[in-house]
């Protein structure tokens, strides 16, 4: 399948915001979890069918609804109708393959971001897509797949540490997508790492490297392609005027745009850098080969005269003079050391060796 | 012809605005086909005289007319004066050349888009001009030739899926460019899939996969300079105040948008991609003569020297002292394989082989 | 001469604002010729000077006055002077070596535009100035040779076709300036054909093909820059607010904007697909070089050793002991067919051939 | 560890907005000075404890205290706490990866910007963060290490030297920052001149300039990512509105805004220099193999047909008539000589020496 | 010294403000010139002292007071004093390494604008720093050496020609800038008839030309660099309300930008071709290489085989059955010219010559 796009032969023919499930499916049962917390307690738990969990929600309190899994497309819509989303915010969470977007309703924001994966030993990045629902004092988030990029804010929540408890839920957003983009940071750190380390061996450039190099240009592209719309999802969620979001912390969403702004800077300095060591590669195969061809042009040059003279003498003409001469021989070695002596000569002066 | 124009020598001296098919005729006869439906019903009609397809309309359902066929000016002027289009909006839909456009009057929205055809047999790409002319519950569609795109909103008509029934002229129109969209999508996969396949050949580089390489981005060009204009479009559609569009449904045209940035994103990731694999068949191209001058050197360095030693003692001197030792013979073995062996050492120090 | 600059080095120290003839001249005596046409009829005329034609003008008909040569300063003021023409407009049409450009006093409208010769034999673009005055119900064009790009508006304007005898001096304008534009996208075409079918060639790269790509390459880019300033010339036409522009033409306008952006597409078209031909052309080099090594490589790879083995035999020690067995001979045949034998499965393993 | 990025991984699960020291520890204790003076007198001391130098803080004077070494959390809480600082500006002060930034709060004025250490003999540069709080007659500086940025600072304003006793604390943010715009400048110089004696070097291409002409490539990049964030900074700070920044001191930021421009160009014209010289670099490569191929192929081509002819008269047959007649070898010789000849005359005319 | 930047170090630690002159000395005394005029009389006058200059200052006239050198800081001083000039237009006066500029006061405007020198002998561009302060009726014109650029303009206030003696202190303004804007065409011209004879020599690429081409592009980079601040200079000029710029002098502002336009549009056209030249270079040198390498392959692999056939029959086994037949040697011939035939057959077959 095409790597980059997801297949929308799926959905040829059906109507638009109608609900389909586009994207590969990821695991095997959706998983539901339900965090409540206010200043004071905080209670987490599963749930096994969204009727139950969608019930146990107490909007006295922040709650984070999590879903793992998208494909129940049933799940979705019990949700949809239940905060009253609209069916075309559902359908983009469904459809896996769009960029980062935002959107905006009266009562709900809905917000589409991704999650890196970076494999350091197949050097693939995989894409993730999570949503988000910031609703008055409910957030719900959506990931393809069980994943662990929150569970940095969960312990946060469970250990009451930091403002998460004193704030709405827009904070709790915040503070999702924040963990995100720190896994960003995260994974480019380890892909630059191994791009940095690279450049030592292109000393002696082999057909590995080459191939290496140009597959960190493609990931570190891709990277980059799927970066860069967060951007424009945090300007329009900055200029937006919805109360969803409190004044107070727009100054956190400010800080977010920078950290993704860091990120995008990070990536552009890898792209460049893998750019580089890709044109020094190849300088350096130039440089290989000249020095082969040098090493070839000397040996030749030098022996291949030196055979045409031992050649001469190795005719069988009946009347050659030279043959007879008692030194001839030891002239002919005479002969021979001074031509490769010039030889040598010349080609030390135009630095060949 | 030149391909990425439209002969213009045909219409040189004509006074502009004055209808003129410039194109080439994709079919013979021209094909006109009407749908009618409301919430509750539907009608769907062939037509052989534009004249009765036009008194057919009414206009308290929603109208769709398709032409099929362009090439018949008396056609599209008829069509033209019944809904009083202006002429430089007709004389648009006739010059197959333009680029993506929108047009406004009071009463009616002219949109000019492409369609799509990849041939993947041939790796071409080729681009139909479809036409939309929004009118008052009344929509005509004019393409170049009888094609399938418009199939799967065909089939949610007479199903009476999702919204269309319910929604008016301006829902069909969306629904209508939508279809040629997800088609720029379906392509787009397709060409991705034999790019992404072509990356494995590239380590054996022939001169036939060079060739592939830079048709395809020839042909991504193509493609990303015939729908990024499709983007304009609907940024002005998007803006206009126009009382065709109803404000409800502007979400949908905004989905639309993004869907095109979507495929156009891809086109760009595919079109890096393609530049990403030309140079890396470049590379392997060196890699390759490298390792070819490599073998060369070292059989030429190893084996003329030798040769050199051998033609010495080939010479009919009459006074040479070596020959008439009785073991010059193996003496001479033994100096042509230590000078070999200190070649190999040599060569395999620098790590030629 | 610099072919993309005008000789300034005549006006140096000359008085800004003064006029002077910064150009070549083009042809020996200037043309005076005077159109005079209402919806009812048509007058045509030739002058020998200036001053009759200014005095035949009748403002209650729509007056084409068009010069070919402007190298004679004294008729350039003459027009000035009795249409009230700035200075500053008058130097400007003078000076041929302008970019596009747009003035506007209370009167009249000045646009400086380009003519665009594709020499298709000698593979060479000419740029000839072409200036406009728009005053009320009188147009005046200035050339800098006789050329025939107005032929067919002329037509138009005898054979009363079109809107063109209906409309006013500001129709007539856009009319002149969409047979310039026109005639940029013929002879892109011309062009565009030629660049085709130098893809067919590129199998087999000559040196000839590689000149007349980079030619192409100048050439391109040159007529990119000359007709983007048409761009910005027509945008600030279109904002601005002057009577001399009646609103019912305005849509003309935006139409000739959209056909100066289908040349500009079309020329970037052009200009990146000559651009990968160049580049594919490299790497035909490149593979074309890399088939000449290997068949050197395989050559001299088997067939050196086996001269060495052949030498070793020519040698003349006194004893060999291989050269007295009856069967030496063949043996070395043997050995030698061994030898080459084990060369070329190598290569073929190798895919070397 | 990754060069373009601070270590995030740290600070993974920390909850935003907390204090967590993000950088390399660069020194053991942290340095604490205030300065204090006004138009008539000053005073200078080093504190050992952060408590008793903010004791020691006069508001009637302009108050200068600088931190050096910011690994202590401690010290800079209690500064934050003491002047009333947000976490999020004492957070980003001490995250030492990010790029150049600009807070603002009713009371405050924070600024993230970057000190830059060339060194000349490694040819890296190494980055250094320096924020600055701006508050009522008070200024903190924060460096990461001891450093000598601002010695020249120190130095006038001991002495009393230009406009710095005069003004109020925003003069004095102003002529801290410059002296940083100052030190790029300085170090660019440095890198420049190194460049620009590698371009004599270019004709003899060997290896270690390949690499050192890249590595340069890198560290110019790097440079600009790092002091084009700058700009932004400066023009919020000139935007902005607080009264923190006299009206009468804007001209001296536009001036700084002024010079880091001039410092982008420079860096923009070294980056340009530096790929120039990669290109003629390759391009010299090329030259080179050339040069080495026509000395190869020159006494090849005449040697190798040279000695094949010998070779023939080396043969064993028993009936060769040419070996009888006398002058056989001398025709020899002469036939071996005008071949010689032929082909040095056919080289020479295609310029190949 | 680093080219592209001015000496930082004298600098550094001073005051920012302070005057310091930041340059080369390029003369040993400065000059003081003083140009009055009016519509009726023009007076001119060269002083030894910058006090008697200014005593001599008739505000009733136009006066231009030209000052060539500017290393004395007490003249500038003196000057600044006089007509109460910022101390910060002054420094900028002083520092020859800066961009472009445009300072307004409410009763000066100072212009830093630049001469380009171009020797077309060493092929390099040198920059002269040119500042211009605009008073009311007094224009002062600062040189870093005495220099011919104002010439024209003088000559034409001598002669009395044009507009300058009827128009006030912004015209003579605009007249001489607009002579050093003129002044970058000329040069470009120089510079652009050069670079197109390279082209011509291209078809024998050698070492020299490659050379050249590279300093051009360097040359040419420089040059863009250096002209392109002028635009917003001018730009910030149109835009700016002061009364010392009268509107009826806006057209000649306007055409100035154009005019600048028109250079930025030449030595783009010229970077291009010679970014395209470079390329034709490197494309020629690999067709070149190819050449080499046929003919190398060709006498190869023709010869090296033959070789190899006669050398068979020179080796001494005792019994080898063909040495004895009588028409071995003819055989030999045959087989010999038949194997040479069949290989120029094959690289005839391939194109190889």
């Amino acid at each position: 399948m095409a790597r980059f796009l997801k297949s929308r032969i799926k959905a040829k023919g059906a109507a638009p915001g109608s609900l389909i499930f586009m994207g590969k499916q990821k695991m095997d049962n959706i998983g539901i979890r339900l965090f409540k917390y206010n200043e004071h307690e905080t209670s987490e738990k599963e749930f096994k069918s969204i009727d139950k969990a969608l019930k146990a929600i107490d909007t006295t309190q922040i709650n984070w609804l999590n879903i793992d899994g998208i494909h129940e497309i049933e799940v979705i819509q019990k949700i949809g109708s239940h905060f009253n989303i609209s069916n075309l915010a559902l359908e983009n969470i469904l459809n896996t393959g769009q960029r980062s977007k935002f959107f905006e309703d009266k009562e709900s924001i809905t917000l589409l971001t991704k999650a890196i994966y970076y494999n350091s030993e197949e050097n693939k990045i995989t894409v993730e897509q999570i949503s988000f629902v910031l609703l008055n004092n409910v957030v719900i988030s959506f990931q393809e797949k069980k994943g662990d990029h929150f569970e940095p804010v969960r312990k946060r929540i469970r250990d009451n540490i930091g403002r998460i408890h004193k704030s709405k839920s827009d904070y709790l957003v915040y503070a999702l997508i924040d963990s995100l983009v720190d896994n960003y940071l995260i994974n480019l750190e380890q892909m630059g790492e191994k791009i940095e380390t690279l450049e030592a061996k292109l000393d002696n450039p082999t057909k590995e490297i080459s191939g290496i190099l140009f597959q960190y240009k493609t990931e570190i592209s891709y990277f980059r392609k799927t970066i860069k719309p967060l951007k424009e999802l945090l300007i329009r969620l900055l200029r937006s005027k919805n109360d969803l979001i409190e004044d107070t912390n727009m100054a956190y969403y400010h800080e977010l745009y920078d950290l993704n702004e860091q990120a995008i800077d990070a990536v552009e300095n890898y792209f460049t850098m893998t750019n580089d060591l890709i044109n020094l590669y190849n300088t350096n195969i130039s440089n290989k080969a000249n020095e082969v061809m040098k090493v070839l042009t000397i040996f030749a040059s030098i022996f291949i005269p030196l055979t045409f003279i031992a050649g001469i003498y190795g005719t069988n003409f009946e009347y050659v003079p030279e043959l007879h001469y008692k030194y001839s021989y030891f002239i002919m070695w005479g002969v021979l050391i001074s031509v490769a002596g010039i030889m040598l000569y010349f080609f030390r002066k135009n630095k060949w060796f």
